[in-house]
């Protein structure tokens, strides 16, 4: 590590420890609601930290901090992440990326390459009920019915949580972006792995070829018929758990086999209940809840599950006597990032690993705008959403150099 | 119907009717406690019916109602079932056998034929913790511990019950029959059928061959670790959902093959519940608890079956990180009925058929006390223990013509 590098850990640490202190929950944890105090708290202290090494920085519209040399105007290639927190979670997931933007932003200026360094709001679902609000609001996607979403623990609407930052509703659902994002010719984020796969591998990063999209039921019912566990032989019976063990046993095999010939899946069962209150261990279930998340990256992997699922649960659900009602439907399409790019950070890390994202970012919003998007993810433990993520700086330091490999190679070109 | 029978299907109509209004529940269906007022009540209208036809009836030292002509001394095959009911219960269960139980004595009384029908108490478990009260009280068996429990709804110690009714609750805990106990030489039950199976099988009244024991796991677990659904790859899970739904899948296929190759078994996951306030559609869950509940008229099914859960748990558990917590098994012996008398049960129905009976029964307490027994299942719609069951009259009826068939044939040899 040279002397430069070394300033940058230190500088990462520092805003890092600085979020930590500004967002720490008394309950546990981290918490930095989506256009709240400690957000905003968070966007003073990157300003200040930018201005400290020449960056000028200033708020868009709806809230979002932009940091850049006084000179740079027009088009330029932006990266960053968001600062908000889910409730109680963990300090890194967006923080890491905010700080390498700005890590970006200022080892740009220094070799007049243009950059710009974004800190968005909003990007986790709990504080309004959807993800990348922030980004959305950019982009002036929102409609009415989302600005009117009062925001969970309090603040008023989104509208009014705007407002209250010094921004302008409006702009949020003006059917136009705002200037700062039609000014972004290409966006580059780095972010926490949130699962264990760059442990696993022990890599410090990755770079990130496509988000997966998914096909949730979060309300699904396998609905039998009640009865005495010890009397109704198996012919007359019309048990849902038996049913929904078969269905999940399928799907799972299915995975595998899918799997083994290198398609993209991932699936899960998350929630599986008999009746609360009448379930006991001598008495058939009447009804089994159950919730199911299937994500791949490839469009036509999720097309496949779907009309598998539906398949089997028409087959087991004639056979065993039962119903499946698989009740709302939740459907994102996958996201492929920008191919050129996203070799670029492959090409720039030591040892090139490229891997699917399988939740949702900011820069997969970009990049469903229309914008050439790429990712860096970072090796982290413990997952993310939670207080015990643990992200290492080195490996944060190793994200920010492939990411800035990439960029010399592709956006000076 | 000839005439005699047409008076005793009106008898036994009336008293049906009698017990119904008796044990009406306010929240709906029928509840007659253990020990309480209902069920003596009951006992009350039962000796009256019996005087009508000339039968004597006293109480014996627990509680329980006995009844046969006046000159009857010594030991003798007795006849009955109980008449408490669990809380919102049906008016058939239990009370359909105490009826069988008169009509029965009253014949035999007709021909000098030497039978006695008895109105146990406290069959029902919901009320002391435990099954057959009644019946182990007269056999002495009850410990300390049980005579403490305190009744369901109230009324005091199962001690204080028994005493509450005139009985002396040292009996019920001295370690040897009542003499009325002693004195039954053979032991018929009638019972509605609790499953579906002479419904689907169109017929009125079957020979009960043998009650299944059971393994039961009330409490088991499966542990595994929480995770986002999105972001970790299928070998790197250790997810409990999907762990659960391949072991009650293998053990679903065992059953069927069992049933194939004739064994007699049932098997059911009565709960299964992920991790309630936690359980996401978007989450990998950290646990999830299930229960069990697998019979057999075979003590080496039950063993066998019990040797898989345990074999496929351990596979299961390793190969996908995840572990099984069985937790507190109970196990309940098979009980085989005798056999001469299931015979002549089964001889005496005009399509004879025998059966096994998934729960348990006084008929089958005392068998395990060492007495001859038997019992005749009746058709009854809707499963048993809540309102909606439903017995008819001429089928009580066909089943109170086995038996006495039965008894001839056997009991006055």
């Amino acid at each position: 590590m040279n002397a430069i590098t070394r300033d940058e850990a230190a500088l990462a640490t520092r805003l890092l420890e600085d979020f930590a202190r500004i967002g720490a929950d008394l309950a546990g944890g981290f918490t930095r609601p989506a256009w709240g105090e400690a957000e905003t708290a968070c966007h003073a202290i990157l300003a200040e930290a930018g201005a400290a090494q020449g960056l000028a920085s200033h708020m868009d519209g709806v809230g979002n901090l932009w940091l850049a040399p006084p000179g740079l105007v027009g088009p330029a290639p932006a990266t960053g992440s968001h600062l908000d927190s889910v409730p109680r979670g963990g300090n890194f997931d967006g923080a890491a990326g905010a700080v390498a933007g700005l890590l970006l932003a200022i080892r740009a200026a220094r070799i007049g390459l243009p950059l710009r360094a974004v800190a968005l709001r909003g990007e986790e679902s709990p504080w309004f009920g959807g993800p990348y609000v922030g980004t959305r609001a950019g982009f002036g996607a929102l409609d009415a019915a989302e600005l009117a979403v009062e925001r969970r623990g309090g603040g008023g609407s989104l509208a009014a949580c705007i407002a209250a930052v010094g921004g302008d509703p409006a702009l949020a659902g003006a059917g136009r972006p705002l200037p700062e994002f039609a000014a972004v010719t290409a966006f580059w984020e780095l972010h926490i792995e949130q699962g264990p796969v760059l442990l696993d591998r022990d890599l410090p990063a990755a770079a990130v070829g496509a988000v997966r999209g998914h096909l949730r039921l979060p309300a699904a019912r396998c609905i039998g018929e009640a009865g005495h566990s010890g009397v109704v032989p198996r012919h007359l019976r019309h048990d849902p758990a038996m049913a929904l063990a078969e269905l999940l046993n399928d799907l799972d095999t299915v995975w595998a086999r899918q799997e083994q010939e290198g398609f993209d899946l991932v699936l899960t069962a998350g929630v599986m209940a008999t009746e609360a209150g009448e379930a006991t261990a001598t008495r058939i279930p009447g009804e089994v809840a159950f919730a199911l998340d299937i994500r791949s990256t490839d469009p036509l992997v999720l097309k496949n599950m779907e009309r598998f699922l539906a398949d089997r649960c028409r087959e087991i659900g004639r056979r065993r006597g039962v119903e499946f009602q698989l009740g709302r439907a939740v459907r994102t399409a996958p996201i492929v990032l920008d191919a050129t790019r996203t070799a670029a950070i492959a090409d720039a890390l030591p040892r090139p690993h490229t891997m699917p994202s399988g939740a949702g970012h900011d820069a997969a919003e970009f990049a469903r705008h229309g914008v050439p998007a790429a990712m860096v993810f970072v090796r982290n433990r413990n997952g993310s959403h939670n207080p015990a993520e643990a992200m290492e700086v080195a490996d944060l330091m190793a994200g920010v150099e492939a990411l800035w490999g990439a960029i010399r190679a592709v956006e000076a070109a």
